[in-house]
């Protein structure tokens, strides 16, 4: 398997985008990439997308997007892992460049969830979970991830107030990212006083939803000199779908096992990571994900928040551009916005939130309440 | 890139599955699968898909059948490509295998269509076209493929009968595979007067929709000694997904391209394949892929039914098991059942339609009215 480096990237801004279709979205970001890459065309598409099918009416994304991309002819082909979509893309996309099938693979995620009721999208979003044992009961996606924040509450004895700096952190990062959708800070006070979701989850400790895009362009490693950004590690993993049938539901098995293959594959460990794009989809997964994979003990993920750990001038900077939780969270898409914050994060693009001398990102995207999750490792070679 | 060879297949009947979900007809493909290939488990799981998300709201089928099978922990995706999203799935597993990524995969396409109205279903279906351009306008896929096809009668002169060998073909061969859902012989005269579904596409030029699944296991062909099935080709390539946007809406550029490809990988040309299992949605759509593939000049494509070629003794042997004619197109899984009677038929299994001495078999699955084309190439190495 020959390595592969990022020669591009691209993103819109995350937002309601009322005058944009998702194939615009799609075509901005991926122009950006090839913009960046300097080069006119990629010989390969690959696509991260969750909800299209349902709300744009509208599959075969691959041959969709090639087309209105320019790609004429060109193989493409769309990945689905509900929230995971956008790394199961550029996992697929990696995998095809390693395998001498392509030389230059565009990898895209995409996702255009506003142009449907808050209901709807509710009810499109749960398609991640089990249709027929936990969506049949009645439960949400939030009101999962609720019964598995309670259940840890319970468990290691923290309050609700305790998980706030991850949020915190998430709003004060977005505030320098032009991308990001809300780009405004808040406080604990704020945190502990936002609307209920469900319970114990808040407006706070949810990532609003969002459309945009983000691309990356793949090409084998040997055709760069110089500085170049390669995918040192590269590992998926799947627990069950349904959070009722994990012998723990508390312990995300699946990050655990992707991100110890992943360090594996780099020759390195959780302290080598200069900085973690993590999934905070809600905030009790920024605690899951920390202590799956190995930067906190079981149960300790919210003292690295506490401990003023997770900014970007802490000892585990995590979210640095936002996260999902101020980014934004465009289900098919959050993936790829990862990879793309861990390459500017790697360039030193970062302006207020970079990490000084930042070489190994982590970039960590699960589906469903951590039924598939994918972890990949960047490195900056000079 | 390290040759791939398949190890073991396994299918269900093609019917209205009422007593079996989409998960247990996954189950059953590959559990024999499995004991075809006398292995106990694969290293991953590489799903082929079209309508889960809207007919069953299950999304995630990659960690959702992990799960069910009892391959815990492991790497599991789904690929969509409409109706070749089985094809496509095969060859992300085997680009997978080739990459070195995984030792053992085991490729799945599923779909379970009947549970649905048939309104529902054909509103499904429609997601393979475009959403905006196409499907706005109110047109149907079939409708698509009858506008295709009154096109091609115009401008070649054909008559609707002269189309009739491939489905009477179709369904003779399908007399005698036991996991055909159509098991009956058709005549001329039943073909020329079966009710019209969009004309000139009638009910005996169109192939029934089913539940069904189909599976085979992708190992390294170093693993093997003696007789194997290796994969010599496999190329994808997409036109437009619109029929009205392509230069030549007759010709099915993305076959010709891919099967140009697959061909030069294998080091053959189409007079060195002994058996063609085609995407026949459409007795339009044989025509087309025969000439698109190089056994047929253009505009002749009906010449080879009506001489007496295309049957199991015949010079272009294609549908060798029924088809997606009658065999039946449970459309994410089609593309699987197609490699899997390609294997069928390199191994000599296939009694009454095997093909004699059958040593190189083709498949070609397609997405949409021909926007995304998969070409595999299988041959037998003693």
């Amino acid at each position: 398997m020959r390595p592969v480096a990022i020669l591009g990237i691209g993103q819109t801004k995350i937002d309601e985008h009322w005058d944009k279709s998702l194939k615009e979205l799609a075509g901005e970001a991926a122009f950006e990439a090839l913009k960046d890459a300097g080069i006119e065309r990629a010989d390969s598409l690959f696509v991260g997308n969750m909800l299209s099918p349902l709300i744009d009416r509208q599959n075969q994304l691959g041959a969709h997007l090639a087309d209105w991309i320019g790609m004429w002819g060109a193989e493409a082909t769309k990945i689905e892992a509900a929230c995971g979509s956008g790394a199961a893309a550029f996992r697929a996309g990696l995998t095809a460049v390693a395998a001498g099938e392509t030389e230059v693979a565009l990898v895209l995620g995409v996702e255009k969830m506003t142009d449907r009721a808050g209901r709807e999208v509710t009810s499109a979003l749960a398609t991640a979970a089990d249709a027929d044992y936990e969506v049949e009961q009645g439960v949400s996606f939030v009101g999962l991830n609720a019964l598995v924040m309670r259940r840890y509450m319970h468990e290691h004895g923290w309050k609700h107030a305790d998980f706030a700096p991850f949020s915190i952190n998430a709003h004060a990062n977005a505030m320098h990212n032009p991308f990001a959708r809300l780009r405004q800070k808040i406080t604990a006070e704020q945190f502990e006083k936002a609307s209920m979701v469900a319970t114990p989850i808040n407006l706070l400790d949810a990532s609003p939803i969002g459309d945009g895009a983000a691309a990356a362009i793949l090409v084998p490693a040997e055709k760069l000199t110089g500085r170049r950004i390669v995918v040192a590690g590269s590992a998926s993993a799947t627990d069950t779908i349904a959070v009722h049938s994990r012998r723990d539901p508390l312990f995300l098995s699946a990050a655990y096992a992707s991100s110890k293959q992943a360090y594996a594959q780099a020759g390195i460990d959780a302290a080598d990571v200069d900085v973690f794009e993590l999934h905070d989809a809600f905030s009790i997964m920024a605690a899951l994900s920390l202590e799956a994979c190995g930067f906190a003990e079981r149960g300790q993920g919210p003292r690295l928040g506490l401990d003023g750990q997770i900014q970007p001038k802490g000892r585990v900077p995590v979210c640095t551009r936002g996260g999902l939780k101020a980014r934004g969270h465009p289900v098919g898409a959050t993936g790829m916005y990862q990879i793309v914050e861990v390459v500017q994060q790697l360039r030193g693009e970062c302006g207020e939130t970079q990490v000084d001398g930042a070489e190994i990102g982590l970039a960590q995207n699960i589906g469903g309440s951590g039924a598939t999750i994918l972890t990949h490792i960047l490195r900056l070679e000079t």
